[in-house]
């Protein structure tokens, strides 16, 4: 504790919340609490929590999380969606300086933010603000986001549960789609990043099932350019081969110029206009695929194949069957942000480093390390080139990296 | 077997899947081998499946279950959706006719069909043909919707799995709309019936979190006519008072003359046309009454509310986490139909009768008996009004009834 500078620690959660994001919370406060913080003579004087993150702490909700009763901590660990109120909220300059002035007001010497790589943008920002003004702020970003998206990290906390979830959801989705044959469209969260809406591939049990081949036999994520007519010409393959087909989009779908082909689709008149753009807590890009397929699928004179879509929603964020490897990493990397500031680090994020090999028999295993701010901070990673297969389907590189991380999936029988 | 007729059995599985049809499939199959059909000298020579049901039975495609390894039908058993394919045909008469013919050109004496009400009735058309044409067919109907819909019985295998998805899910999805407040709408499975639905409210756990209204506050059955006016007061008054708002909201509401909600709201131009009034594996109506939302309450000159609408669409009834209850019956009715046949009975469907009083600390207990073909046959059951408590909540009532159905749900923490 040679280093410790006296004052109160804060936690802050932001963003989209995630099955294990209270993990990370109780990993933080347990890790500061281990070493003594809120004891007296200990320099960490108390534990504070911010309500629904930096938006609270800024109007003084808080609340003491230094003696909460450690039983009621774990029930909370395994509680999905955020415990302390999450925020959309991203700070400008001005915003960031009021934030400090709180920190300032409330004693507050550790600051801890929970969240994605705009949250890792908050913390700089603060950290750059306080050490100017001469008040001394030790600011740790604690990863989380289902999206995957945040680069210097084999991947994010909350990533392998909504992974779980997606792979379980399109395995029994799939053989709803074999029981009652058309075609079914499923829409996967993830923005940007093609990693969760990958994760269906999961879903395929070839292994298994020799010689069928399981859905989704199509899966488009935001990384590879989205062609409206190549993608009918591929929904149409397989549904003249097959009569039927499964296929996954990502809901940050994009053509070769980026656009999002949602917001197109919806504004062009090519399928009927649904009023709005927003393609989260929507079910308007699903409709919108499920409208252009009818369309171009229809025979002359015939009638439309069956097309349905579902767009999986924040269930897939909150869905409470987590994977057991994510539990361990969540906590994890709260605790390890604790002892960072425990040890005298001044500021930094923490990654998750895999150490065993992709693929091969090696049993899956990772450490965590500091990072600084600004490695993870307003940035965004992708799904590398080697992840993909052509522009409707992920690699087996990205199967060996993917499976470990969701935890065993159920063993369904197939006539 | 004093009275059992010389011929193959055959089994057929009708309409929307479940997470546990494949129970009932195995049911049969197991109570039928039970009794030695297959083996040498009985009179059920075969046990056979159809193919997506009658559809493949009139065609010939079926397989031969007689000899089917029983490790291989449990793990059948544990599969979600229906292992031998569904079909959504509905026969008429002259299909009744070609279902009756097929059944004698393969010599088939007894007929399991696993479906819901329409099921019954196909049960209960072929059973006629058959009789008047002299080939005496023996037809039980094992019962199966997630909608919960069938007279005669307290409910309805796959029922209580997929109330469990749906309020484990609104569990889940409360946390995250108190995390990020708004406006968040679900809507959920049933066509006319609202007894899934219904079973969000076992979501709210107001036993375990005193003084405080846990969502979903705003619950919406078809059995409770529809005032689009009114809605949108109830979600303003919930919104003014907490700053979000929960709701769910069946698939298959409508309003005061039986008209339904969602193809109105779509057809009227209130909100934008969706192209289609497909109400099933789509986002439409959930979109539509988020946009009215939208319109609706939005300040004058100010921001519209932040509103959302999931879809929970067809992983309602596929989810693989079932209820124990669940799995124990929908196995149970299977079998329950094998020993009908076997016990010489000519036709029926089964029935689940609760034998525990609802409420009140008895545990659950029920059991099956055989009901008449045409007391189910095409019939409708809705929620009794005394389920239902006003035009947007379900009562205490039915909070009693449903809760043993669905078996234990996770406890979450909340500060």
């Amino acid at each position: 504790m040679a280093n410790l500078i006296e004052g109160n620690a804060i936690i802050g959660q932001s963003g989209g919340p995630t099955a294990v994001i209270n993990q990370s919370l109780v990993g933080v406060v347990q890790g500061l609490r281990a070493h003594g913080a809120g004891r007296r003579g200990h320099p960490i004087k108390r534990i504070l929590g911010m309500c629904h993150g930096v938006r609270g702490l800024t109007k003084g909700e808080l609340i003491d999380l230094t003696e909460v009763d450690n039983d009621r901590l774990e029930r909370l660990a395994a509680t999905p969606s955020a415990g302390l109120g999450s925020t959309r909220d991203k700070p400008d300059h001005p915003y960031c300086t009021r934030i400090f002035e709180a920190c300032a007001r409330h004693e507050i010497r550790y600051f801890f933010y929970i969240g994605g790589n705009d949250s890792s943008d908050t913390c700089r920002i603060v950290n750059e603000l306080s050490n100017h003004a001469g008040h001394e702020l030790r600011c740790f970003h604690v990863p989380k986001t289902v999206d995957n998206d945040l680069v210097g990290s084999d991947h994010t906390p909350g990533f392998p549960s909504a992974a779980r979830f997606v792979a379980k959801a399109c395995m029994a989705d799939f053989l709803d789609n074999i029981s009652l044959p058309g075609i079914k469209i499923n829409v996967v969260m993830g923005r940007h990043a093609g990693f969760l809406t990958a994760a269906s591939a999961l879903a395929r049990r070839a292994d298994r099932f020799e010689g069928s081949t399981d859905g989704p036999q199509l899966i488009y994520v935001p990384e590879a350019p989205f062609d409206t007519e190549r993608f009918v010409q591929d929904v149409a393959q397989v549904y003249d081969a097959k009569g039927r087909c499964h296929l996954v989009v990502s809901e940050g779908i994009s053509d070769a110029n980026g656009n999002s082909i949602g917001a197109q689709l919806i504004k062009s008149g090519q399928v009927d206009s649904h009023g709005n753009v927003q393609l989260s807590g929507s079910g308007a890009l699903g409709d919108a695929l499920s409208d252009l397929l009818k369309q171009k699928l229809t025979p002359a004179g015939g009638k439309p194949p069956r097309v349905r879509a579902d767009t999986f929603g924040y269930i897939q964020r909150c869905w409470p069957d987590t994977s057991p490897v994510d539990v361990a990493e969540a906590r994890g990397v709260g605790r390890f942000a604790a002892e960072l500031a425990i040890a005298g680090d001044l500021d930094g994020t923490v990654a998750i480093e895999r150490v065993s090999p992709i693929g091969g028999p090696q049993p899956y295993a990772a450490q965590f390390r500091r990072l600084d701010l600004n490695v993870v901070a307003a940035k965004t990673r992708h799904m590398p080139h080697d992840f993909l297969e052509g522009h409707n389907n992920v690699s087996q590189a990205f199967l060996d990296y993917c499976r470990p991380l969701v935890g065993p999936l159920p063993m369904f029988e197939r006539f």
